[in-house]
């Protein structure tokens, strides 16, 4: 282990990140990425390549101003066949607004003679003047040598020379690529200890992707061997199997290497924000088995294990989860203990004396309800509810007497086959008697609206609730008795506080109506409990 | 690199990888994957542990016959104070119909102070007594050598007696487990090399966590230390940030390293179906990233790479998808489309003339399709009916006219709140208008049942026809327009024949009808294509 050595850390989200199918990233998105990254303490923020796209070019036009990252450019050395200063690649690299350029070139033989389809000592030629030039107009140039692990596997002397050639002509890091994702640690560790017999480890650089599930180790292995910046992306976002994921090395790298890097023990303390705000933006749930920042990352299940973890977290965690800004989460489920609903109490704020008899009782409510098929551990808000039901701290908010859902499809005038669905809700708030009805995208979504429209009035602070996911799963036991359905929603205040409830029955609208009713009550709790009510 | 050394390889997704958030594995669940691992040539499927839970007592005493992988129950060393002979635990993992059996005990000195709370000798006898008494009951005995790695940093020469005491006793595997998932692949691979000059090689085994995200690395390490066994699950289940991904390891051993596992050529080609086959299960969307598998995994993007892919994949590609049962996707190009379908057609056994002008509009419908939330990955019959439509090669069995469902929830006379269900169709066969109502278990259930009243005076084969499985996903576009929802409904015909349909719209009753009318259509047109409404 090296002691307070330094590592630099370049990201690519904004242009190897922006290769993942699914993702599309505009201007204004890049903009606020290139400042979250900034304010963790990045050191390199790769924006694009100018003259790529018409994003790109709006945003090189125009960056962000940011205070410590450097901000820098994505190109191509120059092309075959004319001079560096005459090549319009280049060019644009120069016109871009950016403290550094990094270029990509080729160092694998096979690829120069039949993609490039050149001398290979004129590959040379055009990576030095390249770098040069570069280096002699923006000041800092970075090399990318593209397949450069399958190039020095398949010819060790041109792979290095086409290093060397970059090195000399200025190029402040030399990155190493494995460009196809395929190379292990142990070579990837030989290989860099090899090229850093030539050109010295503080310029070398390495860059992977995750096709073999490494990206991760086989960036560590070359920092082993001596490099000592690495590229990679937020969430391992990446064609393919994805880059190495900046978001996993970062913890590694400063907590468990002892590596200095530009982040501080604070800009690590947003580092699960960063990651999941990403997410957010790409309207996708964030993974939560992610090491370090993940919500399960630090969550512990099965009952011995809990009551050991509380006595001492050190034993039963390999980093404390609030250096990332991350929390231990106790789960509760089928092998729950009383130690594990103890501590999940505590976890929530129930205040509760370990021996107090009702807890066996709802423990064996928890087994129970668990075995009709309530999963508690994806819908902790439920699990709330019921704790807190228990104990009498739930009041009735309102009081179901009926609803009805009718489905139809049939023909229109324009000959078109179209469903309705409107759904009827007869309910108490209090003393009050409502009687409402609705229309929706479908039954869960009419009884949605029904369901607020009537409890709106007494409870307004229902106004920005919404469904944001909604799963159904058929629970066939073996027993041979009959199947249930279990409705999961997700839903959100509007305000990004996000809770999750469950519901189960044979019926898959009863389900949904369960699932719904525990969404609502959580919401109407949590906004102050008994006296919800009385707040209007 | 060691030549066609034999890597043994021990699943433990239905026992570790049951641990995960939001995985609940039913005894159904639990036969079937057991006998995908059987078929893919794993050489030990654990099982789960018996007397842990209703789910893994009644998974043991009538487990699924496997062909070919050792099925193995899970436990712990016997605890203090009392003999082997009368542990209950160890009682009921003898008495477990099982051809091995895994025991963790402890081997970090903190832990046996501290959990176990008994002098360290008292430990090293009850390993010892453990595994020698269930090697002699049960033939083969593991040890899982818990916290090991920590347990090792803390006190070599302690952990080690640990591994002796149980080797000493017979046991066949000795498995050290990095628990906590936090150690790094150096580590763990010197760790493991000092380890082998006290046990040999060929009797020690990996099982590693994600934290760091190096459980795989951290099992190659282990593996090019000596090790010779590898505990993982499928996909990387598992609690926190997963176990180590046996569906990543499987190809970098066999395809990279060299090594022979139990897995042939052949095996190795159902790996991809085994990896979505699991989130199927799960009701989850396959990671279109994972390494391999994935449907991203050796995606291409247009241009001119694509056209050099298609000259030397083995220049853009660090293994061939084909031997993975994966496929190579060409984003952005018409021509891959074309021989995709092509080649699909082949599979299902339509003969067309690949100069077929209808295979464009086809292309462009799947696409339509496709991007409508439609997924053909999982739903075969319904995607063979799209083409065989488009073929004018189905002929409309029945047309339906309109459809209404109602669900009502109320307090009945016993001031019980139920729902109950009930649909009315009215649909033309031939010249023939029909109406009919049904009540069922909830809307879908319902109208199944009214459908089929209607259908099976004219084709009596429907009888046998019933819906086993039925899954429901929210798809939320990421161009911010409305969400929609996929229904996947899987059928059987009654005499093993099973097959799935998909259904996609705003509403989920429209979407279920839509994978209904899928369902039935596929039976009669099997039965006998456009004649199948005469055969009554």
């Amino acid at each position: 282990m090296i002691m307070a050595e330094r590592i630099h850390l370049y990201d690519t989200t904004l242009r190897d990140g922006a290769q993942t199918q699914g993702v599309d990233f505009s201007v204004s998105d890049k903009i606020a990425i290139a400042r979250d990254l900034d304010a963790l303490g990045i050191d390199y923020v790769e924006g694009g390549w100018p003259g790529a796209n018409p994003t790109d070019d709006a945003f090189f036009a125009d960056p962000p101003d940011l205070a410590n990252a450097r901000f820098t450019a994505f190109g191509m050395t120059r092309r075959p066949g004319r001079s560096a200063a005459n090549d319009p690649g280049l060019a644009g690299l120069i016109g871009a607004k950016c403290d550094a350029v990094c270029m990509v070139g080729k160092t694998w033989d096979f690829h120069v003679d039949v993609a490039l389809n050149i001398p290979r000592e004129e590959n040379l030629e055009l990576i030095a003047e390249s770098i040069a030039l570069i280096r002699e107009r923006k000041g800092e140039a970075l090399f990318d040598a593209e397949h450069f692990f399958d190039g020095y596997k398949a010819n060790p002397d041109y792979a290095l020379s086409c290093l060397t050639a970059a090195y000399a002509a200025g190029a402040r890091w030399i990155v190493l690529c494995d460009t196809n994702g395929g190379s292990l640690p142990d070579e990837v560790e030989r290989i860099v200890r090899a090229v850093a017999e030539s050109i010295p480890g503080g310029n070398l650089g390495i860059h992977t992707h995750n096709d073999t599930e490494n990206a991760v180790a086989n960036s560590l292995a070359a920092v082993r061997a001596g490099a000592r910046m690495i590229q990679g992306t937020l969430n391992g976002l990446g064609e393919r199997c994805g880059n190495a994921n900046l978001v996993s090395l970062i913890p590694t790298l400063m907590l468990k290497m002892g590596f200095e890097t530009g982040i501080t023990a604070d800009g690590l303390r947003r580092l699960t924000q960063v990651s999941r705000g990403l997410d957010e933006r790409l309207n996708r749930a964030p993974n939560r088995h992610a090491p370090y920042v993940g919500e399960s990352a630090f969550a512990h299940k099965g009952g011995l294990h809990v009551s050991a973890v509380e006595k001492d977290p050190t034993s039963y965690e390999h980093v404390d989860p609030a250096r990332l800004g991350n929390r231990r989460t106790i789960v509760v489920s089928d092998q729950a203990g009383r130690s594990n609903l103890l501590a999940r109490f505590r976890e929530i704020g129930i205040e509760i004396d370990a021996r107090d008899e009702r807890i066996g009782d709802l423990v064996d409510l928890v087994k129970r309800r668990e075995y009709d098929g309530y999963a508690y551990d994806g819908a902790e808000a439920s699990f709330e509810l019921l704790a807190r039901r228990a104990l009498g701290e739930v009041p009735e908010f309102f009081r179901l007497q009926s609803f009805r859902v009718i489905d139809e499809r049939r023909w229109n005038a324009k000959d078109e086959l179209v469903t309705l669905s409107e759904a009827t809700i007869k309910l108490d708030v209090g003393s009050q008697s409502l009687m409402t009805v609705a229309e929706g995208n479908g039954p869960v979504n009419a009884l949605d609206i029904a369901l607020r429209k009537a409890l709106l009035p007494a409870y307004p602070l229902l106004e920005g609730l919404r469904l944001v996911d909604y799963k159904v799963r058929i629970l066939t036991p073996n027993d041979g008795t009959k199947a249930v359905t279990r409705v999961m929603i997700e839903s959100t205040d509007g305000h990004g506080e996000r809770w999750s409830t469950v519901g189960v029955s044979a019926n898959v609208i009863d389900a949904s109506y369960n699932a719904l009713h525990d969404s609502i009550s959580y919401r109407l709790f949590r906004a102050g409990g008994a006296t919800a009510h009385d707040r209007r």
